[in-house]
């Protein structure tokens, strides 16, 4: 069965710059090591891809559709149809003066941050000092090289694919983390580390956000998602995960009045 | 009805160093702001107390069983059974050295923090700095002047108040907040905007895990405590809170592909 729109797959893929092969993303470990791109601690895997949800540029997903589980293809993207062209508007020349007032020394090649925006410098002649704001694969051709690994048939792990890939807490075990889908809504109660991160909850919700909208869009059986945290009494008796996170409730209740608001 | 163990209260309180009347906690505002610990943003009510749950000093907790609602009640606590003693080995002389080292100046009455520990500068004599690590009420006898506004007898109140004192979220309407007692199960969504706070994931987990704590064990119908985050489709038509938090949805579910790993 070829792949259609709607269709869950896992995908292996390496991107390059077709002008000189150059890697700049891969789920591959060994191929990011050897580009020299490697994250340590990443956890590198096929994604989990929901065709249709625009996760990926649509002219990317648009060659996906009619591929068959175990396939491979190499997808040459032009650069208008990935990174768009270059915007020589984009490019700056920005005073010396500005570099020095913060002690820096641009040279070629350098990523600089500026007034919140990301660019590279790209010469520096005398009094000033040429940025190139555009994104670092504008008007570079792409080439993707893919290979669907699996075609994902069950809702629930549909619904683990998108926390792997929008959740994005490499501590959280998927295999801790229980999925019910009942009457049109799925409950997902997340593994118990979830709740002892440190990003905020802003984050977080924003996370939850996103795996909720490709599910309820892309997921005919669910229409809405529930992240549910759930406590209750640990009887000492049964010690679980629950038990293992929470210990021996070191973390006391604060004492309200016992407080003086300093 | 006096008031019972295992009751919930609204309490207004003052509480008073007994030597010199300096309020150093309070639920009126006037009276905060008469005494300069008036916090710029607080909302000043009366507490919800669950009476067993060792919210506060349980001195001063065995002394509200047997109020009346609208009973009002001078309680006095001595010292070893407010906020202890002095320890006098908590008062240590420190080096001037230490502190010129961070370009601390020490004066009588400043508080500082040393190691973590927080004490206050008692005498500057030479080269020593005499610091008090002792609790700033310890050794003071303590008076509270409680009111009991109302016993409450609903247990969504109940859950409610517990939010209001453990959750600690001055953006959170209540009046927003769904909490609903099923089957031993107390499901709460709370108000959307708690979605979007910037305390930690971590922080909030402890927040919720008091709440639920003091549910469980002091409320009888409650068993098990579920915080509920629901994600579904808004449709346009019907433009309501939850629309209101994620707008146009400019909040664009991130391209995974698009992005190379810098």
């Amino acid at each position: 069965m070829p792949i259609e729109e709607n269709d869950f797959i896992r995908l292996n893929y390496t991107g390059k710059i077709k002008a000189n092969g150059e890697v700049f993303d891969t789920t591959y470990e060994e191929v990011a090591d050897e580009a020299g791109i490697k994250v340590e601690g990443k956890d590198y895997h096929p994604i989990v891809l929901s065709i249709g949800a625009d996760q990926v540029l649509s002219s990317l997903q648009d060659q996906l559709i009619g591929l068959e589980v175990g396939e491979e293809k190499t997808i040459e993207i032009p650069c208008e149809n990935a990174f768009g062209k270059k915007d020589p508007s984009l490019i700056q020349l920005i005073p010396m003066k500005r570099f020095k007032e913060q002690n820096i020394r641009p040279f070629p090649g350098m990523p600089i941050s500026l007034d919140g925006q990301q660019g590279t410098v790209r010469t520096v002649n005398g009094g000033r000092v040429s940025v190139d704001f555009n994104h670092t694969l504008a008007g570079k051709d792409i080439v993707y090289e893919v290979k669907v690994e699996e075609k994902i048939e069950d809702d629930v792990e549909k619904i683990k694919g998108l926390i792997d890939v929008y959740y994005g807490n490499p501590n959280i075990n998927l295999d801790k983390t229980d999925v019910e889908i009942e009457d049109g809504v799925a409950k997902i109660t997340l593994d118990k580390l979830a709740g002892f991160e440190q990003r905020t909850v802003q984050e977080v919700t924003l996370a939850k956000f996103a795996v909720a909208r490709v599910a309820y869009e892309n997921i005919a059986s669910v229409d809405k998602v529930q992240f549910i945290d759930e406590y209750q009494e640990v009887v000492p008796q049964e010690t679980d995960d629950v038990a293992d996170v929470f210990g021996e409730e070191t973390e006391e209740v604060p004492e309200v009045l016992n407080e003086d608001d300093e």
